[in-house]
């Protein structure tokens, strides 16, 4: 299958990496990182052992990949509103477009030029860093979760999970993309927003003071309560899964906190903006992640908006 | 009046040093400053310009001080626990003790040791910062109430304000030292903790970027609830005010951010922590002051405590 990944950066460019290592025809959509991956290829640096993929259909500009089979959309959200121009000339009559993008609101923004019959959601449970050009680090196994933007899987959906774990990946397609955009959120939330806020500090801080993991679980509570009034049920024990899964990640540094720490622009409406405002039109005001939302707004606010890959 | 200042930092170096020129037989308590106030007095640069006590009546211990008609406590609220076998010394049967410290929970402190007949509390409605020892810089003329622990203001509490008015201070009794200290609270609370987690900024700082400036307001307007139900109504008009008033004073660090900067533990309790517990005891949580409560509690966690005078 003919596939582009639009925003190669960390989550981008390991999927996309698997999937060609797999046989797929993948073509990666490069800016900053261009040069690095069309002579070096993909380098991971995986929990598993180091690995390369190399050569790499490095593309600068998406007309010299055409149209495709699925579009993977993986850059920030911060960068969504460059990607019309870029994604346009990946599509044709069936393509499908995948966005693997944090937080809400992604679908609904790429469906508005896409058109929503070829929209899909995922989601990804992983631990990914970008260190350097076309260099990924990944921690753990990790796992995604693919969903229609609207209603159930479909054949489509699980033959594209299927294609995923084909390539060894951990992927599952879910009859309800909502419900698995707002169990991440029951990590990003606090940790990407307390890592941020509490100064710049990694996971590790965050669980090891109480008062930060206080405030994690009254996140993680409020962010349950706000999708219960999407009447998606997320259970207590999940709550307290996360909290255990990031104990022994030790010093993780969330995306956001590496942004943050590289002067780059957070995703601050889609993690953070978003589900605090669907929360409110839901009946159910969420205070802790307004308080949250506007803190980090405000410290994003004298920064460069800039998208990153 | 023989008066005693304990916690000689910005506001008793300069309060003190009001009282003294006036004629007052005013005794400093002095620890990191010691050296420098008994050699050179205070320095105090002003908005009227800069003036100099010299000499002063500078201790080290309080029994070269011994029994006071009162005794000023200026300290940092974080320093209380050290305070009693500084402030024991200087009490005789009818001393009374003026509590000028930041939050709430300080009067409640000393009059466990002090006895609750001898105490006031004070606020002080000033910009005061010690900018090296023995130097203290005073932005705004500012003003000081003073209420009586229990009931309203009685013929001691308004002769204390006379006392301090004397000394060129506008300073008033009031009937509700509850009221002014929650007032108080209105501008604490947001600017205080703000421009800490807001990543070390100044006020002008939190005043000029949206979320922090709606940020604030959400929180003046908590700390307002927090006031209601305790039967303090402090009208919307205030909280403007609190707005206006800090406009012109530029690129302000309050003094917890000073403190913070510094590496010194924050007030976190008596600014924070302890109106949020009180709220939340007389029914009406108010969820962002909590919010800012744990995050700044998280932040100031690794620091190791010391009493700053």
């Amino acid at each position: 299958m003919k596939i582009a990944i639009v925003g190669s950066g960390a989550v981008g460019g390991y999927y996309g990496a698997r999937l060609a290592r797999a046989g797929e025809d993948v073509h990666f959509l490069l800016r900053s990182d261009y040069a690095a991956v069309r002579d070096h290829g993909w380098r991971i640096t995986n929990h598993e052992g180091p690995w390369r993929l190399h050569p790499v259909n490095a593309h600068e500009r998406p007309e010299t990949i055409g149209p495709c089979g699925l579009v993977i959309i993986a850059a920030k959200a911060t960068a969504n509103p460059a990607l019309p121009p870029l994604v346009r000339p990946l599509l044709g009559p069936a393509t499908l477009v995948l966005t693997l993008q944090n937080g809400l609101g992604n679908v609904e923004f790429h469906a508005a030029y896409c058109g929503a019959e070829r929209l899909l959601g995922g989601v990804c449970f992983v631990c990914i860093n970008r260190v350097a050009p076309g260099v990924i680090e990944k921690y753990i196994p990790g796992s995604i979760r693919l969903g229609e933007m609207h209603g159930p899987a479909r054949d489509r959906t699980r033959d594209l999970a299927a294609r995923f774990s084909r390539a060894g990946l951990d992927c599952q397609a879910v009859d309800s993309l909502p419900e698995i955009l707002w169990r991440k959120l029951i990590w990003n939330i606090p940790f990407n927003g307390l890592t941020i806020a509490a100064g710049g500090v990694t996971t590790d801080i965050v669980l090891a003071r109480p008062p930060l993991l206080e405030l994690t679980r009254q996140l993680m509570r409020e962010v349950q309560a706000g999708a219960a009034a999407h009447g998606i049920a997320i259970p207590d024990a999940f709550l307290q899964k996360q909290i255990d899964v990031t104990l022994p990640m030790g010093p993780y540094k969330p995306s956001s906190l590496v942004d943050y720490l590289a002067g780059r622009e957070i995703e601050v409406e889609a993690i953070w903006g978003e589900p605090a405002r669907r929360a409110r039109a839901a009946g159910t005001p969420l205070p802790r992640l307004e308080t949250l939302h506007l803190l980090l707004a405000g410290l994003a606010h004298a920064r460069t908006p800039s998208a990153s890959g």
